[in-house]
């Protein structure tokens, strides 16, 4: 079974890379299971209900969210009806949304969990201890578990992956915009990679524009971060599941730009 | 003109590397300059002098640092005298050593510069401002300038890639011990990687015991953090120059582990 | 009834303060409960079962902790059996000790909790949902609670101060070692203080050897942090609850140094 | 000679306030010099041209400012024309606005100097270094120097009045908004204390209204934080200086609220 996941998607540039080549790489790979992260879908902040449900239209089943989950407003009307958008899991308990959801995939069922990182990053509740709990759960119903675990430091992300080794199918990281090069499938049977990178502009700081990151680097001044234009790129993993017993046998970088075109 | 540049070495498993496969890239790539991170290098901790000298010896002519440059006390007795090792120039006035040196490579004067972020880091000196002082020395002497920018946000990272570009022949990350999958040679002509990544143990945390860092993660507790055994991991990247204008022609990764083996 | 309350002890010279003025400040005051912090009282960092008992010596019936409560290492091995001693109560599950304890004060039963912030420290659970927890749990047993909230921002204090009105007796906040002006009874009768302040040094930063902390803040180079000799200084509070209802009638700021001697 | 200081005035309830009582403080103190810390005085989020007028024509010479300086942008069309508003000093060069400025007071010239520190704010230029510079350049004019350091860690502000002690007459905090007790003269002569406290709403969290800030804490969810209403309070202190060596002889707290009444 393959699992495909699309880095996060940056605004309106990242959303047409999503549906031109999510075709392609669907024909492709043709994965069971597409997931896409939409944090900064909406102009680079939250996402709308529309642009969810493009991503189901585009050919995704499940769509992830990080620390930009609430910049856009909308997010709080349709949070709740919208069944296969999930937010991190480890946010406090008052928050709307859930951090699970279940998908069935030819009949095999697949848990996909969205957790976030505390170094660096507002403090929420545990994320190894909530993993532990949606783990347990989830295990009563599949062994198929994917996590989506959007944090900032190298460090938490890879200690949540050898924390996951052997308990789940795969450990991806989100939210540096930039992907890693270490993508493996650790002794235990668990893929894992750092951060699968960003779909979006492909000349920006992060998806930016440079002049605004640049100057705020420089002086501290406020400055409006606006996704950037030009170039764009795709990035993603193509996780190989066992298909019976859910066991990673293989996971690969997927990057499209125009310094690595895209080859069917 | 090909220079050679290794991601942070961490302990005796990446001082081992280095000893084992420098040789070996050299006699591969040929470098005319090779540039070591050893900020690590003592046991995780800082760099002591005989590791300094053990780096020359397998082949290195410069070796960086960055924020663990006062790890190990020993550097304080040695860093004025060791001529080709830098420390992050935009430490404040100060701080002993310097962040710029220039080495002879056959005749083709190339000037080192180690720099570092200051986002999730200590607050020093600005180091665009800095750079754009030692830029403006180094080009009276010579157009080929590499820079080992030790940061940890990729914000940051890439502003000054995009920053530098066309200023200097490449902007390397270190600092974050994971390589990242986005090399590339900016419009201008400068060789840019967000993370060359490190050398040191393969199944650790960064280089670090798996145990204790996930006791941290989960208790916050106080634990010692120690380099960790088994299996070992080199990261580095070779940057190719044009011989007369110091452009950056190609930056290409150097993965050496276990499921990546190094070939002739 | 009088609850007198001793901000962070610092090493030898905040213990010196300890013994000679709580013999007087309780003669003064007579408080039915007196509780210490002693996160610091071991050298700046931690503290041993050796002080922990000279405090109850002293006449304290409770000491309280913080950040630093793991600094010194002899905690592991005695802050089980130490049935007076707490620390924060929303440190992880997996930490030894506890954050809560009841005292008996001539037959009125007092709670006494600990808990720490999150901004500007390390991801811990939540304080906001642990008090409501532990003040449901104390509820059955006493409308007599005191809270010391371990916390660096004044936000974050103050948040807790007005969460908590009307529901506990009093929330002292610590650890910035700097007592504040802001000691008042909130509009539903908890008494409150951003900060209590500390006991130690009069002539240090915090506490702290001088020398070293500007070097730090000048250079960032490595120092060690030392407690400083020369003057000294106790900071505290005396609480005035009703001793039927529990509610706070008056809370009194206690400052003794050289520029305010202490009177009887 | 007298200088009166009101620390962060926040929005209508703290500009209503000042209107309200310097008058009343000047008949009273007489001061030869009023300083008002004004980086909230809009609605909270930085200071308007009208606002500061008003400031100068209630009787303040000079308005310093602090994190909040560019919240509103009208700051950037006056900042330049606006001879007695200064930011902090330490911020990067290519920032508009001053952060020194020399006041004519009845024949002695007063210089006021506001910075900013860095721990737990933005990385801007070293305010050790710039504060030296500063006093090199104003102890050519005078030694009448009054400082406003802007900052949030207890350390950094005992650090800089310390380092400054016997160079300045005067080195008070802002920022946090919450008043301290510590106010004193160093042994060489310089007043200090860590912080003068707000000025606005005396039952909101730090000036902005409760349930926005709980929800923040609980949920981390995004609020919109709004200055509250109700009752209101004035936070300042007066300092003395020798009128012919500009040494401090005392330093005052000045604390007006329901439950501490104005005294003429
Ligand atoms: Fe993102
Ligand atoms: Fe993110
Ligand atoms: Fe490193
Ligand atoms: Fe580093
Ligand atoms: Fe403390
Ligand atoms: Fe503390
Ligand atoms: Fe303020
Ligand atoms: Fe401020």
């Amino acid at each position: 079974m393959n699992i495909l996941f699309i880095g996060d998607v940056v605004g309106s540039p990242g959303r047409d890379m999503v549906s031109e080549y999510l075709p392609k790489l669907r024909a492709k790979y043709r994965p069971t299971l597409t997931i896409v992260n939409g944090e900064n879908a909406a102009n680079g902040k939250g996402i709308t209900e529309k642009i969810y449900r493009s991503f189901l239209e585009s050919g995704a089943q499940v769509v992830t969210l990080g620390n930009h989950t609430w910049d856009n407003k909308e997010i709080f009307e349709f949070i709740d009806s919208a069944k296969k958008l999930i937010r991190p899991a480890n946010f406090p308990d008052e928050t709307p949304g859930t951090g699970i959801v279940y998908i069935n995939c030819n009949g095999q069922e697949v848990a996909v969990i969205n957790l976030q990182g505390r170094t660096f990053l507002p403090p929420i509740d545990c994320p190894f201890k909530k993993v532990d709990e949606l783990i347990e759960e989830a295990k009563k119903r599949t062994s198929f578990i994917f996590v989506d675990f959007h944090a900032e430091a190298t460090s938490e992300k890879q200690a949540m992956g050898w924390y996951l080794d052997g308990r789940v199918s795969a450990v991806v990281g989100t939210h540096t915009h930039v992907q890693t090069a270490d993508n493996r499938i650790l002794p235990k049977g668990t893929a894992y990679i750092t951060d699968v990178g960003m779909t979006g502009p492909y000349d920006g700081i992060l998806g930016v524009e440079r002049e605004a990151v640049l100057k705020r680097f420089k002086t501290t001044l406020p400055v409006r971060f606006e996704v950037t234009g030009g170039r764009t790129q795709l990035n993603g993993v193509i996780v190989e599941l066992d298909k019976t017993s859910g066991e990673a046998k293989k996971i690969e970088r997927i990057l499209i730009n125009e310094d690595h075109p895209f080859f069917d």
